[in-house]
């Protein structure tokens, strides 16, 4: 079904921009875990819309409340459901768009598959805006794996032109983690940064939009997460990703440029460090036949620009069957990769759970 | 579970390299439909290993048995259910590789996971021969889909070093096709080509291998198929296309390159052409919001250089922990990106089947 | 996943009898269909506590507030979820549970699988609250149904000793669909419904309860829904009917008694009726290798009585290991047969309209 | 998916009566478990017809293949399959029942929901030969339930007219299983059980069929297996057997008997019993709010009378719309009761294994 994903963690995803609320329900979660509420809320902050200029004026508290699944903020058991409030929801934007659909934006392939019921206003069920209940399940799992020694994080590599270096694959560590998962705006090069941001701020003047990549890793992580086939952790991985509106690609480790490489070259030898097993580089991006191999797990998503700009563009009429001009209104971001960071990191954050709960139900011992 | 696939069409791929077979078992295919199983031989060969210097030398006829689903060649209803023996298996091949891993195959993160318990002979449950059922439910998915006027056809655009031109992502038609479903080495320039083959060759000779890059597209999709969150077209074929060994990377339409984009640049103008709503270009590759637009799905997915290789190299003994070195002997493709091609189209034929399945049950009408 | 069922139609629960709220989420309904809350909430109110003599004083409005699926009242493809405040709670009813378990209640055995995380309060996700959401999703499934002809109703054909006759299971029909589904006490004998009342509250006033049998029936099913194996509509509604708390036997068609006879007495001969094809008699109850035959569907669901009794009872302490007396407070129903007729047609809704949506999927037309 | 049932373990049956083969697909079995193959054959042959006189004369070796999940005998991790060859079968004895359906058999409503598609032979995929996969599946829950010392084993309690005793829900013991695994005709009371085969030879010689009761038990059991909702042990294993044709009710504990309790008579005090916590009284049959209380799980399932009699029976042209008489040919048993009593233990074993590599998942420890 397309609103659930996990085998054992399973999360079911509802609600729509413009609904009463969003929301997640998440299935599995062992019993007996302190859930920190706090830092679910400092998570979901960071991908919270209106602080600054690269994101849409659009305000909402975003602070979940939890229906379900917790007794005196211990897991019970039972399913833990959680939902936000769409509380600064603008209707009367959208009302356009039910005849002609915004380039690029699931307007017209959402129309085909629902027909005029489509709940086309804020975008619906494709709007960015369900990321938040993915978020809600992410900062979850990402305190309970940080128990386990695991943590996550990512920081965006490219905006539009402006591109630097990414995690070195074998060496990245906790300093890095840390000033990332402070940071307003995560990267690994600060001066690329303020670059990047110039570039958001010069396509928004522009009245445009800007794309970039968001490279993440996950650190801590034991080897034998995972399975063959469609169990396979970047099998999973990726489902979870691409189901984040705007990413248009997914690679893991030496990704797209290993096509170019001998095996030679992009073999990863193995070696014993300090007595446990590692291997010397990392382009395999720490998942061998979709099980984890104890090394970082590195993956990089390629995010479009924001279909949403305010320069007047060529769409067509629906119900007059004619090419028209069209003037998207609204508030959007100019580029939403900063706010997709937590986004990327959830995702990672799911699918690392939900694996690491079959670790327990597959190992024989 | 890791074996399964799919919302719609289920499909359960059972068996290990050299375990006495490989098979899937498919649920959910409509009853009444006529399957031509030569299509599906002939679909299989062209995955077939050792046919040409790019191959393996292992041989295999290959040819599936239809254990259920079928009376008198048409779908009963009941699961479909096919399996092909494992003739021609080496097992004192892999003997060494239980205490030494071979760089960057799935021998250490299988053990990790499972033990000594692991079947490694052939790699077990993680070779590439577990595309062979694959193949086949792909085989009769894109039969079914070329009877609803939807077609899926692969190419090469790189091999190493050496790359070249993919799909016009609007144009693409019917004669291009109908070429590379011919090809032995399907590539959309010939010259390219050969210089693809010639630099497997060297790779081979050199004791070597190498990666490279396969484009695919489906054209003859209706605007519709897919969904919303984890029901996406992008991510389920992701999912599938991730679980295929040697897979490092995937990218819808313009892909990566889009993050370099600006929005007026890369978002895709409705137009009315000779009276049915199409975009000017292509860049979100057929597919918006999870769901086909109508306009051709194209995607390209990134392959490693085939681990295995002639030459020394460095790992550990799982047992005495210290560094070896280990030369990996047996049959082994230099590049098994053009044996790869028929998997790729196999993948996107049952993620496409399986959306085009559910289009029916979730339309209102 | 214990939250989750169905194939076509996935309705997810979540909640506990004393968390902020009980909800569903609803996966898989087409888009573009009207929905009556109205209907729905009417629905909920025949399960509602605090109608009468036998059920519990708890008051609850229990009415649901949809939080998406819905624009303007209409379905539009995205999953429709609903919740239920949880308002009227006494959580201190339940301090001394942690130590010593009901006897008959899900109390030691959630202490095994939870241990102490376990949301004991009010029963936590065992408690007969958890079916209101069921009812939510039901009373939805209900008016989907009855658009396409096909209804469902229930009765009470035993209440302890006192019991009566059941549906006709050739003749049944909207007369009595009509009665039953206005009725404040579902019977189709009023004399006997006088008499089971009358057990109810004699066993009330000795601080007893009891136990009862509900009959159901759907009529107006079309033949084709469901499937062989675990499709089959007898082992996903059995599936649901046992998940409904204090279930203890599921029997259709001619149930249990079929044991007693031979063939010959319970094969149902086919004849050819007003020029369709039907069964003389209906000892199938509808179902055949797990697939609607077009007769009636029949079946009973058996309810054990009330275990929360105000009488003494025989426990144990947890902590000290040792035997105690238990004295259960707290507001009960002396027999929840009454309140749970609408749940019985609920998840007989459920079920039946999750195969109806498959029936367009499966079939070749 | 109608083939596929489980949470933590997956079974996916494939197959029809007259298909080449059935076979069974078992996803999520622990790496590095021996597997007895003998004890599984034995198993089967408790299930094989032709024994004796109640079975039918259909004789197949029942012999399964195990294609993948072993390696030297010891799971992999990888999903294991078996398969069964189809050998003894004639498919001349079904071309009238295309258009003159079978009553009481699934050949109408096959029909209505596959058309003429629908694989006839031997009643296809609906067919009592489907239980062989199930029990493969049975057989190796069963040996891995029994090192955790858990034990499975059911008896008759009622043929036709003649009936006795069940298990006594508390003491039942090892001594009583071990007779009744080594039982023909497995029965508590030897003087029963032969009035219970002259009764099945009586129906016989008059053409007719006979229906009976199965009661099964697993004991060793510990407390916290299975869950809430539909994730409860009752709610699995009813859908389990409610799939096995034939069966028409299922009970748990005191089952439809309890509706004629009141509370006071049918709650089960705990209490402790050589320092464990037991209960005196095992009504509940050893499930409590779908979780095991550590008592016996004590079930008993229904079935109805072979449907296939020699005896003529009044029927319908399919394609005339008309009525005819029917004599259904080939063989049948004529009482399957015996032969399904390892499939009863089979549909106990696979839930009670599935429900047992769960706990390890939920539990938090």
């Amino acid at each position: 079904m397309p609103s659930s994903f996990g085998d054992n963690l399973k999360i079911t995803i509802f609600g729509q921009s413009h609904s009463p609320a969003v929301g997640v329900s998440i299935d599995g979660l062992p019993a007996g875990l302190a859930i920190c509420l706090d830092e679910i809320y400092a998570f979901l902050r960071r991908r919270m819309p209106g602080k600054n200029a690269y994101s849409t004026a659009r305000r909402e508290a975003d602070v979940p409340e939890f229906l379900s699944g917790l007794a005196d903020g211990i897991t019970c058991g039972a399913p833990l459901t959680a939902i936000i409030r769409n509380t600064d929801t603008r209707p009367q934007d959208y009302e356009q768009l039910r005849d002609v659909p915004r380039p690029s934006h699931a307007d017209f392939s959402a129309f085909a598959k629902y027909g005029t019921a489509h709940d086309i206003r804020g975008g619906g069920v494709f709007s960015g805006r369900m990321t938040a209940p993915l978020c809600i399940a992410g900062g979850i799992c990402l305190q309970l794996l940080r128990r386990e020694g695991i943590r996550v994080a990512g920081h965006i590599t490219r905006i539009g032109d402006e591109h630097r270096r990414g995690f070195d694959p074998v060496k990245i560590g906790n300093d890095e983690f840390d000033i990332l998962q402070n940071a307003d705006f995560p990267v690994l090069d600060k001066e690329a940064g303020e670059r990047m941001l110039a570039a958001i701020e010069a396509a928004s003047l522009a009245g445009d939009s800007l794309g970039g990549i968001i490279e993440c890793a996950a650190i801590g992580v034991p080897a034998g997460l995972g399975g063959p086939l469609f169990g396979g952790l970047d099998s999973r991985l990726a489902a979870l990703l691409f189901s984040i509106p705007a990413v248009k690609g997914v690679e893991f480790g030496s990704g797209f440029s290993c096509a170019e490489l001998r095996g030679s070259q992009n073999n990863d030898a193995f070696i014993i460090d300090e007595g446990s097993i590692k291997t010397r580089t990392n382009n395999h991006g720490g998942i061998l036949g979709g099980i984890t191999s104890g090394m970082p797990v590195i993956f990089r998503a390629a995010f479009k620009p924001t279909p949403s700009i305010s320069r007047q563009q060529d769409s067509v009429s629906l119900s007059r069957r004619e090419n028209v001009m069209l003037t998207v209104t609204g508030r959007h971001d100019p580029c939403i990769v900063p706010r997709a960071v937590p986004c990327i990191e959830a995702a990672c954050a799911v699918a690392l759970y939900d694996a690491f709960l079959g670790m327990k139900t597959m190992h024989n011992s």
